[in-house]
């Protein structure tokens, strides 16, 4: 329906899966919807992993929110970056501008954290946009053609010495994939360095791989990765990043040039924005709602949203963020019908990391499998919740032409490093 | 075959349709190749600009240099920037590295020219290599979104005006499906601008578009482009590119925040690499059999090299460098079995452009085409030989698609624009 000048205007920050969700579910309120994100589309994140190694194209994993939104009249979708929040008179400055609103749905999610030391940011760039998905792609690509240049063996050998630190879901699809491209995508290509050599070094600081998956799911992954030429490192914090390697806390030094950031998360708004308690992470202890304490407008979700259900954090996934989006809008709707929203309860339809070629775990709470079987309910469960119809298409095109020949179909580089690599 | 260490040294300079042409034609001869590009991919050229404009993503239209020539053994791929040639010593500098040769073939091709306006660029970029795709991709996706973001009613027309300096083919593709965006991709999906109310520049210093082009193709594109809505200006060079918009020579301003350039051709190559004479464009007048006057090792190809045929220059397309390539292949196998080779003659298959869904203009040594079975002439050869078969597949599933919706499948904004554009 068309919106109404009238109707309470809900301001929405972030157009990922939270935001997107939210903006869904407004669809047939009487409400003015204004969704603002730093980038003109929404980001399948589960699968960036796969732009970043070459796998998959950009356009494959994303989709303009624009067009995305197209039929929903009552929303506007401005490209802007957040500059700042002021809630008490309800207004949020942006690069281009200031909004003012009604409600406030604070959706802009997270990004990787370096404990502090900022300055390991240029040596081992993490994964969160697609520009840092087209960066790490470069980097990998751009290992392997700085081997073959090189002439001395040390040298080609730290070329073709990869660094993953973080064994969560994205650390292990990096390495898995890692390891299968060195071994079987580029091996006859290369004339002077053999990418058949290389070491892929999976770094974690606690004492398994996937932290968040039952134990013998874990136990599973790690064995499978070793299979796979991955060595995986447990135990074992990184206490130093450069450009010629990472230091481990019990001293030792792996040489690497090309170090992958897969370990810290923080939130991608600073602290001063809300008076709100935060974790560790810097996530929003928000009300059962999910809206902020003495700020029943404003609703924090996602990645930003530290919610404990039994004892525990909710995992921060893709199904949180929707889910924890869906509740926003209903909430926005209860308040305007002068009903108090219901608690936030998060269900857990279980979860899945994929490790490489024909290998994934499968948690169904408690229901679980590993191996071919648990691929084949990852590539589906993807493929399905990929939006919007060509994408699957073509994504299922380029997996079925990668599973036949081992080839990745993106193995262009583009863009310019602006760090200091040789 | 394998390389072996007593063969004579090829080296090649550029990885477009010059240089990946000789390459593949020295497959089978007793050399060892070693083929350099700044770039880890061949670049399918006449397609570029439906990357620009969205329509593809990049992997459809570049497949890695190396995996194209994998099982060529005799040949090694570097990445790597020329950064100086010593004719002297036969000896190349590279950003890595020095490398000497027995035979040299530069076909590091063409960039675009300002004709010495050079501040021109950061204000109207031009459409040679992948990243300058990008770029440009970035710039007509959010001059959109900027106008959706501005209150004002003028802000957001000059957010909606494009101009496109030169009606050659790439001016002619981008005017084109720049109109289609405007009209047909975009409208329903804005609430604030109407992409509708865009307005195309099309100008051109010359007489007519498609100077290349028979007289009546040329005018039935202009007609064609008019009936899209570009506005095409003839006679109309233009002395003056800011941020703001152009100036024509004869005085008129054109108000427009996005320019593109798509007007001079200059060579990538510095004067100062050869003493050998030069065209305006820099082209350097080669020997009949495409080597350098006094350097019968040395073979300058594709849109480096100035060559006449009945009186005038033939044309720097891609079928052109194929040509010119595979003579320099078979030059140097005559000069290696000490016989002398014959002179390049260029073969004209014909020229095509086009302008837009269902309509292209066709050229075939008189025998000519337009509109629809044109675009479809158009559309099977551009697909015949781009390289690689899963490009093709996804190619024309992207084609297919947008054909079906109007919808554009790569409208994803990646990079950040490095300079003042608000």
């Amino acid at each position: 329906m068309n919106a109404n000048a009238s109707w309470p205007h809900v301001l929405i920050l972030g157009g990922g899966f939270g935001g997107l969700w939210v903006t869904r579910a407004l669809r047939r309120a009487p409400v003015r919807v204004t969704l603002v994100d730093r980038s003109n589309h929404h980001l399948f994140q589960p699968l960036l992993y796969q732009v970043a190694t070459a796998g998959l194209s950009g356009p494959d994993v994303a989709a303009p929110l624009r067009h995305i939104l197209r039929r929903q009249r009552n929303i506007t979708v401005l490209m802007d970056e957040v500059r700042g929040i002021d809630l008490a008179v309800r207004k949020v400055a942006l690069a281009h501008g200031v909004l003012s609103y009604d409600y406030l749905i604070v959706a802009t999610g997270s990004t990787h954290a370096y404990f502090g030391h900022d300055d390991w940011a240029r040596h081992a760039p993490g994964l969160k946009t697609m520009d840092d998905a087209l960066a790490i792609r470069r980097r990998i690509l751009g290992a392997f053609e700085s081997a073959e240049r090189e002439s001395g063996a040390g040298a080609r050998d730290a070329w073709l010495s990869f660094v993953v630190v973080g064994a969560g879901p994205t650390g292990v699809e990096l390495a898995g994939t890692l390891a299968e491209i060195a071994r079987h995508t580029l091996p006859r290509e290369f004339r002077n360095a053999d990418p058949g050599r290389a070491r892929i070094h999976l770094v974690e600081a606690g004492a398994r791989v996937l932290p968040a998956m039952p134990e013998p799911l874990a136990a599973w992954t790690r064995r499978r990765l070793q299979r796979m030429g991955v060595e995986v490192q447990l135990d074992a914090a990184v206490t130093a990043v450069d450009g010629e390697g990472v230091t481990l806390k019990d001293g030792r030094r792996i040489d690497a040039r090309t170090v992958l950031w897969a370990a810290g998360v923080s939130t991608s708004l600073p602290d001063a924005q809300f008076d709100a308690p935060r974790d560790r992470a810097g996530r929003v202890h928000v009300a059962p709602d999910l809206s902020l304490p003495r700020h029943p407008e404003v609703f924090v979700i996602g990645d930003l949203a530290r919610v404990e259900q039994d004892g525990k954090p909710v995992p921060g996934i893709a199904t949180t963020a929707k889910q924890m989006g869906r509740h926003a809008a209903h909430a926005v709707r209860d308040r305007l019908r002068g009903r108090t929203p219901r608690a936030f309860r998060y269900r857990d339809y279980g979860t899945l990391a994929a490790i490489g070629r024909g290998a994934a775990v499968v948690d169904l709470r408690g229901f679980r499998l590993t191996g071919f079987v648990a691929w084949w309910f990852w590539l589906v469960a993807h493929l399905f919740f990929l939006i919007g119809f060509r994408n699957r298409l073509v994504v299922l095109i380029d997996w079925a032409w990668s599973y036949l020949t081992w080839q990745r179909n993106a193995r262009i580089i583009v863009g310019n490093d602006r760090d200091s690599r040789g």
